[in-house]
């Protein structure tokens, strides 16, 4: 049952990617929100505010922790945010270790953190796939680099150039997107920390202990302020994901357009077929990519308006964020792994 | 699992849509799509195309076929659409009587036809909604109608006005909407059949006598023409639901302010609870309902860009509105159950 | 001197409108403004609220005022709208008559009244083109329609049709925006009055009379209510404005890939040429169509975001408004006036 | 006359930026472009595909040329771009000099170039704002931060902070801005050269020459490549226009609660006037924060779109770019400006 593409029985098929859609799951995010939890009741104990007894019961505790969903979602519902409702599970849970669960924190935190933490491996498949995309352009520039190809300029046949010019073009921008990666991460991988209103006011001068603790298991970075209204760091990864997906749909629209029957510049094994022409041999992956990248530079809309995120916390921006970037990393995610199978699907370049 | 919000095991509750979920399953979509074929058997044997018999052993043999759904999948990675593998199983599956399946007819014809009667159902739903919120605000009115309110313009106290002038503010674009979808109805509410290129080439002068038995099979309109290539029916549609979500935004936006502490211009019965701060009575309907505005107010512009629907099929832009369209019908049901809700919970308003 | 392309010295030759743009500026604005100050005048004196001599000196004085201009945008920088100070400086030169100006109105009323003149004018210019234009798609089936076509979807050849069938696929959907136009009309062109806070407070039993008389100088429909912090009939509006110029866009698309070298489907005596290949012809008009198409298709989505306008006036949303409206309008004519154009410009149309 | 708020007789008060302004003037870009050819005109010369001559005459007759700008907006119209007239007419203006205009290059490393050469006292511009600003708001945390304020979440109050926790909150983003362009710069301040298909076909083994001397009259770098159909350069620069807006302007709507008349939790001197009721202060500079900010977050789909740039040159893109780029440009130093001088007014903060 699914009115979204990415996780539809046959739809995710063509438009979902079934190796980032896991870290999406409530369950792999449950989990890294107890991670968190359990975190933090070790730098609790370290900070002496609540008993190593208690903080080790606690995350012994959270370790056999499973949580009621169907209670989850209806208090979801009413509260806005999940936490509440799992926080007050967890602690009747915990029994006489309640105090060292969530003691000093907030939402934000928990919820925050447990996306950055998911990044991580996200982040990851995304690389790795850049790269490899990569060696198949070298590929590609190799086999068919010397074989002309007529240039075009505002849809008309201009001059001459070589295949490994047109592959140049799009293999730079995708480059350049890997070192914009190196720049954006250590902005975007940071913990958040910040308690009711971001001045973790119930820990006073043992915030730091605190926090060292929690970038020590959670294996995170955690700045001594906090981002729980200052959102450029999602914003800006949302823009790596559209330029990426973007930079992408240009390749799919120059494919699309040389596999035209009367070009013949690109021959593909890789096709679709028709339900009413058996001739037909559709350039659905180079098609797909335009679809791709124009959804997500419609969402990336929504992300630079959650940027107005009002006072210490704001509710309507915050949730505007849960419903469009989790499908912009899947969408950047499929169109990396379309693109690369569409290059290896390429018999023929040039003409 | 779940990236997206609609059908997320907990953010579902806050999110989701229970009632219109189910329409955009693949089951019903399938169910709808195998309508599609059986209607078009029928319509092929009234049109002497294929004899009665087959026509009737077709839909007979439809109607106990539930399609391989990895398989479905996979064919969707490939072909970009679920047709061309769904009608090879239904064909395989029909044995001698394959000839009455799917002839003269092409994929958008099966995936259009299928969306728009699933429409019929949700349509209703909305317009259930809207009636009976409607009747929420005349119960609002009569009872708190003649309280005196702040009016307030540019964020500051202007001159005092009553509940009742505040409510017809938020009533009256509700009303013009189901104006507005009166009109709208019959542009969207039709039946696709155009055969591969939009022609029905394969039914040559037979086309009226099939498509009038498609018609009365499936209570649907289908006019002489089709709509492959101009989704203005559907955009137009996508504009009546972000200006419905809008309205009701505009609603979650006002309700949040006279929520503010300081203002006490509402008392809300529903109210969101906190993981930090007991006291905390959030007004989570209301700020959700801002968010789905928002939402809807981003989506819109993809569905816009659908428009640029090349030649006679486009699978660019085609799929580009499966991506966008379903989450905006899930997104204004829930505005509308959202606002029902928060209405309802509303104990006092004015001051 | 320009940031935008529409007043710009030699862009605008490409992407204004110089019947349109008129209608935008200050002169014509301030002019429709007084129009309205006049109108409510006499209104004001129907009501018995100011003597018949004051108002009829008023208006007379109105007849020969101009406002100073530096001294408007100085203030409209400090008030968010220019209103205040028009008034300001238009009670200072009707003296003893000023009791007549703006009494019992607000800036709203008069900028958004203003607007509303304004589109009569707008409205039917771009219905006039739309009418044209369905003629000449009439004269290009009678001289071309029987031409063989190859039909193409999913960017691959299909099967052939006719050029009247392409033809045909683009007309019909500006048909039908001129039947939706008719429906959007009544509900648009609407004139605003509601004083500061929409109850039109200072008029108390008066207000009929002033309405009636106002509607009768300005030749407008003013109903009962006011549409202050209602702004669907802009938006729907705007909708409109999009899915006209998306139609068009792909009419732009569609001659564009059929003008390719190879295709040959289209022979136009209009096209662009360019700095550095003497050889090349190409189609500016049909690319120029795409991109309004596509600055429309994101214009429509801040649109949608002013409907969440807050309490009685929202200065954020209504500003942004003006950003926006008189950039689709524009483009939306000069898609009409380009493709009237382009389409005059087709000297030959099929293979 | 302006459809366009940016250059509108009173409403650029206040949505214009007459500093920035100037940069987008034909003029401007016109001088740009020339400056451009004379630059290219010296490089042929150093590659002795011209005389030294012959260059310095075209040289010395580029600086007296002035470009008869009806003839340059008719030939956009039909071109689609200025500088095949400009160039035409250019040529004619050097008479026996014409052979080292232009030669080698395209219409697009003109404008694109031009634009670039614009774009460094943009960026001059707004980052002096930032630097300033951000003294401001040290002065704010001086005078102001250790005053009590409430904090507020999910828009009802939470637990007390300081005004200079709030006060970081705003200030932060804006230092990361700083940082980003920074990384920007290098990636965005880099000449277009690549002639008519971007392989510089013309130049052979000279270009490397041509391109030397191209960067030393230009104070600009070159690299051994072109942009042509990559605009990831422009698309993140405009990234950071919005996110800088979507940062103010969430300053903007705090400013704009915090005025509220019950909060009183900041006092302005600078307010604005109400056409209605003399007593309003309507916080106008933090509304159009708001305003401005979503402006941009709507426009920054465009960019994103404009980046599926098909083949070697898009005319549909290209264009796209035209119509919204200035206006980010603008939008976002209008927001550092209307920032700054709403932080100067500001008499209270806290209570």
């Amino acid at each position: 049952m699914s009115s979204s593409v990415f996780n539809h029985p046959f739809l995710s098929g063509l438009l979902g990617d079934e190796e980032l859609e896991p870290y999406f799951s409530a369950e792999n995010d449950i989990s890294a929100m107890l991670h968190f939890e359990s975190a933090l009741a070790l730098g609790l104990a370290d900070a002496e505010l609540v008993s190593k007894d208690i903080a080790n019961s606690a995350t012994a505790k959270i370790k056999d922790f499973t949580p009621d969903l169907d209670v989850l979602k209806a208090a979801t519902a009413r509260d806005g945010v999940v936490v509440p409702d799992l926080v007050r599970q967890l602690r009747a849970h915990c029994g006489d270790s309640e105090g060292a669960v969530h003691f000093g924190a907030t939402s934000q935190d928990v919820v925050d953190t447990s996306l950055i933490l998911r990044l991580f491996p996200c982040l990851e498949i995304l690389e790795t796939r850049l790269i490899s995309i990569d060696t198949i352009f070298q590929i590609l520039i190799d086999k068919h680099g010397e074989k002309p190809l007529m240039g075009r300029t505002r849809m008309q046949a201009a001059l001459p150039l070589t295949v490994a010019d047109r592959i140049s073009n799009w293999r730079s921008p995708l480059s350049t997107h890997l070192v914009r990666l190196d720049e954006i991460k250590p902005r975007l991988l940071q913990g958040q920390f910040g308690g009711a209103v971001g001045t973790l006011n119930k820990l006073g001068d043992k915030a730091t202990i605190v926090r060292k603790r929690l970038a020590r298991e959670l294996s995170l970075e955690f700045t001594d302020s906090n981002w729980h209204t200052r959102r450029d760091g999602l914003v800006e990864f949302s823009n790596w994901l559209s330029m990426l997906s973007g930079s992408i749909g240009k390749i799919g629209k120059d494919i699309v357009l040389m596999n035209q029957n009367e070009f013949e510049e690109i021959k593909l094994s890789d096709v679709g077929g028709s339900s009413a022409m058996p001739h037909k041999k559709n350039p659905v992956k180079a098609e797909t990519l335009m679809s791709l990248a124009r959804f997500n530079a419609t969402q990336i809309s929504a992300m630079h308006h959650t940027l107005l995120h009002e006072q210490e916390r704001s509710g309507a921006a915050w949730t505007l964020e849960w419903m469009v970037l989790p499908q912009m990393i899947i969408t950047t995610g499929n169109s990396l792994g379309t693109l690369r199978d569409l290059l290896n699907s390429i018999d023929q370049l040039g003409k």
